[in-house]
């Protein structure tokens, strides 16, 4: 049995907690928050605290809070020696206090707060400053997830950089997407299946082979139209960057 | 039982022949192809012509080829008054000749050679030049999809700009997520669960609400570091670009 505190209340503090109390190799001996109410359905009242010095003997404490708060979250625990990893994709392990033992824990999702994710097919990508420390994070991720991967701080930053265009910017091509319809008056939901096409076949092809349409196959005319058609200038620069960007993929490859 | 031919070999004529030839209601009398074998495996060869003058009387000419090739196909078409589509998304109906009846069916989703796609969950958007026409083209379509929308020439146009976003577009910055996991020894396949829940959250999220990130939450520090860390010029502008616009975005909402 491995005994982790978690010291954070957000979405992902909320869903590894979902997660472990599901496992009965974990035990969850305690949650640290200021808010009481973000965590009490979660878990029993007893074991939340929001005071670093009520914080009980872990094996492992899991700093899930904002980037920012890492530095000094984890210089506030008074103890020594023991092992603390945060969850962030962007920040170094290094970012932790020197008092403890490091690591990192970073399930690779989008967590929606309310919607439940199959924690199985999370990717985790761990990191630790000790090899024992490893064994330790790579058991209770394994238990938790069919994906866990060996992953250092410079690959994890690679990562979170990727999941930025592969996530945030995707979404927000969706929303132009989204906009474009809206002032045409057609229900954005006939481009929903077309999305989830997009994000399958990637699955079996890699995205270069994947690539179609005007930019691809360098149709001049089909391009002059729709930059005709665009009346929004960002929508119309976003347009010409990415072009032009398929255009230039297209020919190193 | 209403009697189609099909003028074009190529993945959208090969796709919609293979959902007609499910369908009992329809009855594929001819394929128009210039090459034999891209659709000798869909249908018998005696259906199978080369020549305009042997195309034989049918309910429905189904046009699916380039879109730099409809008017002269639809030109050559040695017969008057019938009806007579094409399956663009970006052609307008008024490039039909008009010899004929003019028609659009378009079934809005990427066709990938060999990958069979299930036609029930695709858009198929049609318009008609005759009331009559669209009853006749209406059947058809919900013959092979759940999902039919009547669409103008100016909505469909809309319509194809929004898949380059959602669809072309996209593709590219899963290929840029690719690139930056290549450049530093990290799979990609660790992406793909995130690249397949952001598709899945707009199915029941508007975009707008999905939207989450450094860009979205204003986190300079982030940005700045994802900045610096991306060494390719043209990602490092498309990073600038889409981070710019999720922001003005964020402020029109």
């Amino acid at each position: 049995m491995i005994q982790i505190t978690l010291i954070g209340s957000g979405n992902v503090a909320q869903h590894l907690l979902l997660a472990f109390n599901k496992n009965p190799d974990i035990e969850v001996v305690q949650v640290f928050s200021r808010k009481l109410e973000s965590v009490s359905h979660l878990i029993s009242i007893d074991k939340i605290t929001d005071r670093f010095d009520d914080l009980a003997e872990a094996d492992i404490y899991i700093i899930a809070v904002t980037d920012d708060a890492i530095v000094e979250v984890s210089s506030q625990l008074p103890f020594k020696n023991r092992l603390v990893v945060h969850t962030s994709g962007s920040a170094s392990m290094e970012n932790l206090n020197d008092n403890n033992r490091k690591g990192v824990f970073y399930p690779l999702q989008t967590f929606t707060k309310g919607k439940e994710v199959d924690f199985k097919t999370i990717p985790i990508c761990i990191e630790s400053q000790f090899n024992d420390d490893y064994n330790i994070l790579k058991k209770v991720a394994d238990s938790i997830s069919d994906k866990v991967f060996m992953i250092n701080s410079e690959q994890r930053k690679s990562l979170h950089v990727s999941a930025v265009f592969v996530n945030n910017f995707v979404n927000h091509l969706y929303a132009i997407g989204n906009a474009i319809c809206d002032e045409n008056q057609v229900p954005f939901e006939i481009l929903q299946p077309l999305i989830k096409e997009t994000a399958d076949k990637i699955m079996s092809l890699s995205p270069n082979e994947a690539q179609t349409g005007p930019a691809k196959r360098n149709d001049k005319t089909t391009i002059e139209s729709h930059l005709n058609f665009l009346s929004d200038e960002n929508h119309k620069n976003i347009y010409k960057l990415l072009t032009q960007s398929i255009q230039d993929n297209g020919k190193k490859l």
